[in-house]
This record gives structure tokens, C-alpha cells and sequence, in this order.
């Protein structure tokens, strides 16, 4: 049988790769000689390059930059087809970099953002691809933007720093002397969210509370944001309310007015792996990730999974964590969503053995679809 | 698609007739217009009544005895095919029918076993079937053979009382005033233990303590069995070391004294309603239980189902409250093995949540199955 495993990550506990590993030892450890192609996918989020690079090749770059917190730290991104940069901001200005007690969008910056866009230019590359989920930050690209070359002032005319707290006193910002590149290049943003920039489904008010921002820091960055807003796009200022604005505490609004595309995580890295030419000449096709609901069919990588093997008229099947809600919907999409507990059982034990109880899911799922099918290579003897 | 239903009860939650029908309504709400046969399993303890009565028809006969405690209580047993009896100590000694707080072998008794069955000769049933799980007692079956007209005395020729309190005491008996109808029927024990009369393995020393026994009882209880089991039976000691002879409190003694066969308690109800014969027919076999291990492929219902479903090469499910340990060695009778858990929960919510829950997991695998096996009947465009 043709599989193909495509798993989001399961937040907390296993890696997209991870979970692709172990679904693919599940199945090898039952001996029917299935063909399985690994596509872990990433809806634009932490992960979001090591699935990219692992589907689809590509060289795995190493660089410096600040990290959310303005200290110096080693990171990496990728380079797809020698002219794409595929840059995730969870490994360079993450929420999961910063310590629980740390966090606080007063504190933290996208500047390394701008400094790997940077490197990517340095490297000649024509189309950057940004992932946008999992942010610490909340400063609306000024960060990002200053490593760029923006210039942003306070009332006194003094140069204003990269860091949240700052963008509270941006009084006036130069942008002529942005990087001159990002002319010639194409820049795509992978966002799940549709949030405007400010206002009660803003940045702020929505994001910022789990970034570490008390209810009167909301507030003030929600106006920080509207007027670096006006600043930065006097002429335009309907992108602050195009949905996405307000992604990544603002980085979306700031890729916005640098001529970006906004574009679905899931679909983008799928076409960048080609999950689909591998889902066309399947018999089966797993998806998962760590906790699924009715919004698993919107925007999310199992949903644009189950869309495609729809598709291509492909069974597909859903192993998730953790199945929340009614999921009776998710039945128009999938074939059968299952999830990987299988006792009574704390969310602690559920994340420390997920690995285990994924694998002996995945094993019972692929045991009942090779009965059921009646599929299986001739030399299906050896093995276990 | 042709569906056996054959789950066991799913203990402290659902019955077998509860969990059949849960099954049903789920396969049902899929609109796919599957021909369901029902056959509720059992074991020989709690609800084999119940399940008989639905998979076979039979009449229900309610009758009075003295309970567990020697109070004058409501029951029932069944009559199939008008000459066989089927009778569960559960409903009429029942651990589940005494308070924890009362629960104490001394005071319990199987006297309206007896009664159950005098009733049974009285409306001229020529076979005896006996379900022995759940007992409450562990008086050997002294309350049940005074019952049917034994005698029993104490060490002064006092003739002591139908109790475990009075097992203690017994000195002498008189078996030749036994019902003489009993000679001429036949008995049938459903027993799914393998443990002798007394010893450490015995009655006493491995169930007492559930039904409430302090150590010091069980050591008294185990050489009064051991007394007691002389008396009943002085040539034949061998029927105390016969595996079973523990069942039920010695109840299991009790009944090879009286000529009764043992066997298995899922074998013996899955004969009487004809499971075979519907597996047989199937496309597609559903088994469950409450909790499912290694063990449940030994004398359950589960893996007696499983068994007759890989004799007649249909390919059978097994749906379990929660599954324990190491359960590859299920794979080998079972074709796919699920939880109905689908999140973290703590046991107390999978018992209360039993029901929803299994409907869920039944619809995700019959959805799958549709799916996998292609097969459903052409008028499948009814229901929802």
C-alpha cells in the first residue's frame, strides 16, 4: 500500500517530523511492505522550516541574529531551489525562546527577522518566504523594520530602539532608506489569522495577554499601533484593517506595506513540498496534529490535508492528540479521525507519551485498513 | 454491510444491551443503511440474564428470594426454549447489591440461589444454566444446598443457619434430603476462574478480601471450607482441587457436588444465542468491553468473539472503554483495537461519558470502514 504520512506537529510533544518518524515505524513494525512517503507538514508555525526542509531538500543555513529578547543567539532557515528563503519567526523571535516568567511584548523585538531577510538578500535570493505563527513579539515590525533600514524618532527627534517599549514613542519614521533589494523581491507571508491590526480583534487585545501584556499595556499598544500605522502608510491605511494585519503582534500589517502576499501556512508549505503529487498516487494518506476541533477544517494543515486527498478521492485519516467538541464535521473531510489515547489519562501523560501512543495508534489504524482493503504487497511475509 | 454487534457490558458504565445499542444508533445515524444484528455478550457474571433474554428471546420469570443478606427480595431469571434456566448469582447474591459499607462474607448468603432453582424444577425445567460472576458470598454454597434441603450441624447437633458465619461452625451434614429432582437435570456453570476450593489460591484467600473479609476471616474461611468440603463430599476430595471450585465464594465446589458441569461463561452464552451463526454472516464484527488487556483474549467475551470471527474469516473490531499494557498480542485475534477515549479525562468522566463517547468512536470506525471496504447496500441515500 502507498502511504503518505503528513502530519502537522502535536504542539507540546512531537515535531511534525517526529510524528511522521513514528507513524512510519508503526507501520514498518507490521511487515506489509507498504510503500510510505514522509510529507510533515506546518502551517507556518514553530517547525514550519524543518518540514520544509525535510519534504522537499533544500540547504539548512546557519546565521546570527538577535533573538526576541535583543541578545545575539545562532539560528537557521532554510534556502529552497537556491533562490527561496524560507524563514520561520518561532526559531527567531518565538514565544517558546522565551522563559514563561520573561515574557512581555514590552521587552521582546523582530529585529532578527529583518537581519535574516538580510542574509537571505545577501545570498542573492529573489522570493522570501516567511512563517509567521508563534511570536513573542508584539512591536508591529519595528523591529524587523529598523534591521531593514527604517528609521523611527520620538517626539525629541531622538532615535527610538527595537524593542516593544519602543514602538509606544514612535513619533515619526523614516522609510526611504529601507534595504533597497526588497524592491526586486517577492516576499510571501504564511498567516492562518484574520485579524486586523488594532481594535478588539487586533494584535493586541487578542495576542497580547499570552505574550506576557497586562490589560493597560493592550491598550496602549493598540494605539502605539494605530499611529506607527499612519506613519509608516499615510497613503494606505486600509492595510491595517486587511485581515492578517494583526498577525504576529503586527508583523503582518509591517510585510503588509513592504508588498507582501499573505497566503495560507498549510497550503504554502504543501505546494512547497508537493504534498499533492505524493497524496495523487496514494492509497491512503495520514494527517494528525495535537488537538482537533471544527476549526481543524480551516486554514489548518490536516484540513488542507483532507482537502486535497478529497480531491484526489484518496482516503484520508485524522490522528490527533486529542479530539475536542463535536467532530462530526470533520467527517465530511476525513475518512475517520481517531485520537492517539487510548486509557484514562492526565494531558501531562498524554504529552510525555504521546510518541508511544501515537505509534500504537498508527499500528492499529494501518492493521484494520490493510484487513479492510485487502491491500498488501506480495512480499508482505517478512517482518514482524 | 452486514454488522454483528457483540460487545460485553462496559463495567460501571454501560450494559451489554446499553453498549449493543449505543453501537446501533451511532451505525445508524450514518445513514448508510447496514443490516445490524445485535447479540449482547456476557460472561457468566452481572447482565447475562439480560443479554440471553435479548439475543435468544426466552421468557423473563420474575420471582422472590431471600437477597444477599437474607432479606426477602424481587428478582428474576429466564426460561429459554421453555425447559432451560438461566440464573445469575449477581442478581441474587450480587457484590453490587450490597452497600460498600455492608459488604462482610459473614453475613452474606446464596440461599436464594437454591430458591431460584427449586423454582426453576417447580415450572419442570429439565437444565440449569448458572451465571457465577458478581457473587457477594463466600459460604461454599451452604446457603444454596440448604436451600434444595441439606442439613447442616454444629459441633453440639444444633442445626446452624444459611450464612458465611455459619459455615464457620459446620460439623456435620445430612445431603441425603437434596431436592431428588436435582438427579435428574442437568447443570450447566458458567465459571471463568480457574482457582481450587482452598489454599492460596483459593476462595478465601483471593476474593474474600473484595467481599469485604478481614484477614483473619479469610484464614478462618479457608479451613472451614476445607472442613466443609469433606463433609459434602468425603470420597471425592478431588472436587475441592478442580479449577472453579473457588468460584463464587466455593459456590463453584458446590455445584461439582451436584453433578454440574463448568464452562466458560462467554462460550456458554454465545451457544445459547446463536453468535456463530450470525458471525458467520457478517462483513463486519464489533466487540467491546470495559477494559481490555492481554487477558481479555482468555476466556472474555472479546476474545471469544474474536475467535469465532477469525474462524469465519470476518474481519472483527474491538471497541474498549480503555485499553492496558502491551496490547500487540490483541492484534493477532483482532483486526483493529480502540478506546472510546478521544481526550484526557480522568476515569470517573470516561465512566460518566461512556455512552457519547462510544457512539462517537463507533461512528469514526464504521465512517472509515464505508470508506475503506467500499461496501454499502445501493439504497444507502436514506438517513443522515
Amino acid at each position: 500500500m502507498n502511504i503518505v504520512l503528513a502530519p502537522d506537529s502535536f504542539k507540546g510533544s512531537l515535531t511534525a517530523l517526529e510524528a511522521t518518524n513514528t507513524m512510519k515505524r508503526a507501520i514498518e513494525s507490521l511487515g506489509k511492505g507498504d510503500q510510505i512517503i514522509e510529507k510533515p507538514m506546518a502551517d507556518g508555525g514553530e517547525g514550519t522550516v524543518d518540514a520544509i526542509l525535510s519534504a522537499s531538500g533544500g540547504k539548512k543555513v546557519p546565521f546570527t541574529c538577535k533573538g526576541p529578547l535583543g541578545n545575539e543567539m545562532n539560528t537557521y532557515y532554510a534556502v529552497i531551489n537556491h533562490t527561496t528563503a524560507v524563514i520561520e519567526i518561532a526559531n527567531i523571535a518565538g514565544l517558546t525562546q522565551v522563559d514563561k516568567g520573561m515574557r512581555n511584548p514590552l521587552h521582546t523585538t523582530t529585529y532578527g527577522l529583518g537581519e535574516a531577510i538580510k542574509d537571505a538578500l545577501d545570498r542573492s535570493c529573489t522570493k522570501v518566504i516567511i512563517g509567521l505563527g508563534g511570536s513573542a513579539t508584539n512591536d508591529c515590525g519595528l523591529g524587523m523594520l529598523s534591521a531593514l533600514g527604517m528609521k523611527a524618532y520620538d517626539e525629541k527627534g531622538e532615535e527610538v530602539g527595537i524593542y516593544g517599549r519602543d514602538l509606544l514613542r514612535v513619533d515619526r519614521v523614516d522609510i526611504d532608506h529601507l534595504d533597497e533589494r526588497l524592491k526586486n523581491i517577492q516576499i510571501q507571508v504564511a498567516c492562518d489569522v484574520e485579524n486586523p491590526l488594532t481594535g478588539e480583534n487586533g494584535a493586541s487585545t487578542v495576542y497580547g495577554p499570552q505574550k506576557g501584556a497586562s490589560a493597560e499595556q493592550v491598550a496602549m499598544f493598540d494605539q502605539a499601533m494605530e499611529r506607527f500605522s499612519r506613519l509608516v502608510d499615510p497613503d494606505k491605511t486600509v492595510l491595517s484593517l486587511t485581515p492578517g494585519a494583526g498577525a504576529a503582534g503586527g508583523l503582518g500589517f509591517a510585510f503588509l506595506a513592504l508588498g507582501a502576499t499573505l497566503v495560507s501556512g498549510a497550503q504554502l508549505v504543501g505546494e512547497i513540498t508537493r504534498v499533492e503529487e505524493a497524496i495523487q498516487q496514494a492509497d491512503l494518506v495520514i494527517t494528525g496534529e495535537g488537538q482537533s476541533d471544527e476549526q481543524t477544517l480551516y486554514g489548518k494543515a490536516p484540513g488542507y490535508i483532507a482537502e486535497l486527498a478529497n480531491k484526489h478521492h484518496v482516503p484520508v485519516i485524522l490522528i490527533s492528540g486529542s479530539l475536542k467538541g463535536n467532530v462530526d464535521p470533520l467527517l465530511e473531510r476525513f475518512d475517520g479521525c481517531f485520537s492517539i489515547i487510548n486509557e484514562p489519562l492526565r494531558i501531562e501523560e498524554c504529552l510525555v507519551r504521546a510518541e508511544e501512543l501515537l505509534y500504537n495508534q498508527t499500528k492499529q489504524i494501518i492493521h484494520l485498513t490493510h484487513r479492510l482493503t485487502g491491500i498488501s504487497t506480495p512480499d508482505a511475509s517478512s517482518g514482524a
